[in-house]
């Protein structure tokens, strides 16, 4: 048999542990039940990762890196299909990520890189989200004060980020399984866009609607 | 010395856990912590509430009792002021209850009695607020469509429920404590009542903008 290089162990751990984490909430795995879902010995998760908090930590980093890496899109928004091409995107990454955003705040109080990192995240999606509200009312998409910018670019960051936690509460024992990841990511991407609407001028509010029925969410 | 009443001190009880609860975050606090807290026996505490469960579930019944007596509120909403005192009443009952918003998901996959119920609790919530907007409209305060009056009430849900989450996540440190409450409750409020502004007519826009600066949250 041939032994596999520590890179790809330590691989192999992260994409274990993301799913369980996704799966069952970070709090209820032990790193002991990540080790023995892949066959390998505590012992040598431990070499790869000596504490839970280096996993959750280095699956954070993965996350901020890949979230920092889209949210600058914001400023190629042109039209209604960039957008919700956008906003689809961001919450096919929240999914992907999905159980930090089930219990962030539990993991802000245990873990100090998490608290001073997801703050950061937080202001780069709204000033993200103004970006984008400034480049559609540049196209003449849309018309809003700067006051009602600020709320909206808020409530956009609210709402894809708090989303999943809404789907969950209301159905606790399937929301967040594998199999409702399209229904989540179109619901979700739906209703962040949803707060565009009533700032849309007719044109593009109409493709809006036509947008959110051809991909609406299957039940 | 005069022996309390048993239902004195149940009362004691809930009070100094919530006090807690709320501080510290309900994961964070046992029963033992409690005891000592209110200078009784860990045994006397038992005595009334034989798990933290029970102390949790009681807890819950008193906020779901005070929520269910304010939602059906909306319906006497006439105008702006009535709108403004209906949220900031909303969210003084979430800020006293601060505890259960904070670790929801958490919460909720421990314990059954609430899963039951904070999605029954949700849908009451989204409810009160298509009846508010139903008011509005009459008061001809407000334009929208049916399906954008959906939408609303759905994203006026969620920022009630996870609006003091998001202030968490800004400054873990502070925001749920109790010099914070003032804060929290204007700008939450504020915060909902942004989602309506896109929708109302000039004048009842203009008075909600004079009361969101009126009742501006402290820094």
């Amino acid at each position: 048999m041939v032994k596999k290089a520590p890179r790809r162990t330590a691989e192999r751990i992260l994409t274990s542990a993301l799913q369980l984490f996704n799966r069952f909430g970070e709090p209820n795995v032990a790193t002991t039940l990540i080790a023995s879902d892949m066959g390998i010995s505590p012992g040598n998760l431990f070499y790869h990762y000596p504490s839970k908090e280096t996993l959750v930590n280095t699956l954070f980093d993965a996350y901020q890196a890949e979230m920092l890496h889209l949210l600058p899109a914001a400023q190629d928004v042109r039209d209604m299909e960039d957008t919700w091409f956008f906003m689809h995107s961001l919450f096919e990454l929240v999914w992907r990520y999905r159980f930090m955003y089930r219990d962030l705040n539990d993991l802000l109080s245990k873990n100090r890189h998490v608290e001073s990192q997801v703050k950061d995240i937080l202001d780069k999606k709204a000033h993200a989200f103004q970006t984008l509200l400034g480049k559609l009312s540049q196209a003449d998409a849309l018309v809003q004060t700067e006051s009602e910018r600020g709320y909206c670019a808020t409530h956009m960051v609210v709402m894809l980020t708090w989303w999943l936690s809404y789907a969950y509460v209301r159905n606790p024992r399937h929301a967040l399984e594998d199999d409702s990841a399209e229904h989540n990511v179109l619901n979700g991407a739906q209703q962040v866009l949803g707060l565009l609407l009533p700032y849309l001028k007719p044109q593009p509010k109409a493709q809006l609607m036509g947008l959110l029925t051809v991909y609406q969410a299957p039940l």
